[in-house]
């Protein structure tokens, strides 16, 4: 399931923004939503990788059965998503690069699944690296 | 402040929609940016009265001198949204219909302002009697 959300990393980059991506999953593998971070690409503040594939995924009634997979540790933003839509699960890339919201996720219940996957922590630390300003601008750190 | 949000709400509500506002100022009280709840409207379950304003203000680098306004206390997901960008103060029109983040936000350093506005209270409770389905999925309540 990693390899959707970094596909869509990779997108990002490649668009000139920010590379995280996520896919949101049901428990069983099917894919329900995927999509980026479009802070430059739209100039749009507010979408997040997360919030992106939660939004490709339509309307839903709950979200009991599904799975958040993303590139990168949930910030606050995108872990209250996860806490207030009752995903029980989250699969992350890295938190090497950004350590989000995750262990607070844990303590209310959520499955939490760090791969610390190499070429995720690779890929934002050279981004990191290359664009300080824009990490920055896109987790509210002057 | 209130104002512009409860006429955003009331747009929503005109529109069919979900009758939850929300603007973003300057502490000396410009207005960055104001929107509204946009599930039913553009069947999208990311845009939440507070991201909706979020996303209105543009890209920023900073949001040390910004106030939230919102007609009802912010779920998990705008509270995260808050936090993240450091806005420092939120101003609430009522808590009565629905208790979102906001206590959390004030144990991390958020200035809430809670209004207890009877006229936000009497139109949230009369939309969740309506349409209670609309409602909880809004919330990720099953």
């Amino acid at each position: 399931m990693l390899a959707v959300a970094v596909a869509e990393a990779r997108a990002g980059l490649a668009e000139g923004g920010i590379p995280i991506g996520a896919a949101l999953f049901t428990a069983d593998g099917e894919l329900l939503g995927r999509g980026h971070n479009r802070r430059v690409q739209d100039d749009d503040a507010s979408t997040h990788a997360e919030t992106a594939a939660f939004r490709a995924a339509g309307r839903r009634a709950g979200y009991r059965d599904t799975v958040m997979v993303t590139t990168l540790s949930p910030c606050w933003y995108c872990s209250g998503l996860v806490r207030q839509f009752g995903i029980p699960r989250v699969v992350i890339g890295e938190a090497r690069t950004f350590h989000g919201g995750h262990d607070w996720l844990a303590e209310h219940g959520v499955e939490i699944t760090l791969l610390d996957d190499p070429g995720c922590a690779a890929m934002m630390a050279g981004f990191v690296e290359a664009r300080p300003e824009l990490w920055f601008e896109d987790i509210g750190r002057d």
